[in-house]
């Protein structure tokens, strides 16, 4: 893996924007390095890594073929910006309908996007940390469970809709490169998962697959053993 | 607008996710209906709404035509979500980079989300409205200002490598669709916006242009008179 790795991904185990793209990574069978970023030593602050994205955040991913605007590698952050790009780049294992099906495609990218947008900022470390310094008697668990329902009663619904097993058909997509990292975060925070039968059932199928194992976060080279 | 309308927006005139929408149908000019839905009414979880977006956010859009799976009309929520598939459906007015530039589209993919993903969800009022709910001494303006200094930091310093009077190069793209909207609501907070002087212009030149100054919030059908 690592002296074919033609791109290395600054991640962090726990990361669940990191996880979605390990997912994505390894659907696709994209050879590639994982560089550790430990949050918990504060690495995404370091000077290094603010030199790579200096936004501070991860995931960050680096091709190694060069951008053609700057001539340098390429360098992408945003956990959907960078499945984006590698949907575009790598069109195997389509992680989108096919362009023929529009509304699918919105179909899927709207799923994406209830984990991404409105769940996930809402729990993420620094923000929580911020709610912290300033004093809020934060109870963090019930904090993020209870955006972690509101988001989840949605797309419960949606799969109802469109899921086949998996969020959106038969076969993996970007939905549930969000979806499954955000069930381990609930499971991790105690959310009860009870009202959700079909995205307890996607999680176990998608779980069953070698890409979603990879990806876990105890399986992670960074992951304290 | 009325008689020729194609789609029906549903937004609230300071929404800033609507916002963003309104910006994409106007730069590629698409016929549309605004229809109102009263956040300070509370119309969002109104049951008819509700029936269109379970998720009772905005924005929502409806195209008349048919949903090649449903057969109904076609309803996308999730302000990115309906911009990718504009995009997609009608390729006029681009709002990305060509296809064969993969990596600015990443770029400008990336800029949108530093907004849509990592300043917006901690300021918009379902979440302030939660923090107050739980008692604490929130001051909103602050810790707005706080997300959006963090998220408008790496924006500058994208547009210098990137920009050209906007965002990315020297036409609007959709991360001027999202930026524009932030811009709006950091003045209404009241935050500092000297270090960002490029932001500050790209403001004032998108500010110039009839699709930019028909989805502010002053024009809505529904904003104060």
């Amino acid at each position: 893996m690592t002296e074919t790795a033609e791109r290395v991904l600054y991640s962090y185990w726990r990361s669940s924007a990191s996880y979605r793209v390990r997912i994505a990574l390894n659907l696709k069978r994209l050879n590639h390095t994982i560089h550790s970023v430990n949050l918990l030593k504060n690495e995404q602050n370091s000077q290094w890594y603010r030199d790579i994205n200096p936004q501070g955040l991860i995931p960050t991913l680096i091709e190694v073929i060069p951008d053609p605007i700057t001539g340098r590698p390429l360098i992408i952050s945003q956990s959907l910006a960078i499945i984006d790009y590698l949907e575009e780049a790598y069109p195997r294992a389509i992680l989108l309908p096919d362009t023929c099906f529009l509304a699918s495609r919105a179909h899927v990218r709207q799923m994406a996007q209830i984990i991404a947008c409105d769940v996930h900022p809402l729990q993420n470390p620094r923000s929580l940390q911020e709610m912290r310094m300033r004093g809020y008697s934060l109870d963090a668990d019930a904090w993020c469970c209870r955006w972690i329902a509101e988001g989840f009663a949605t797309y419960e619904g949606m799969t109802r809709f469109y899921g086949d097993g998996f969020s959106f058909g038969d076969k993996p997509t970007l939905a549930d490169c969000c979806l499954i990292p955000q069930v381990y975060n609930a499971k991790r925070f105690g959310c009860d998962l009870e009202p959700y039968p079909n995205i307890r059932r996607i999680y176990e199928n998608c779980m069953q697959m070698e890409a979603f194992q990879k990806a876990a976060p105890e399986n992670q080279p960074d992951a304290p053993k």
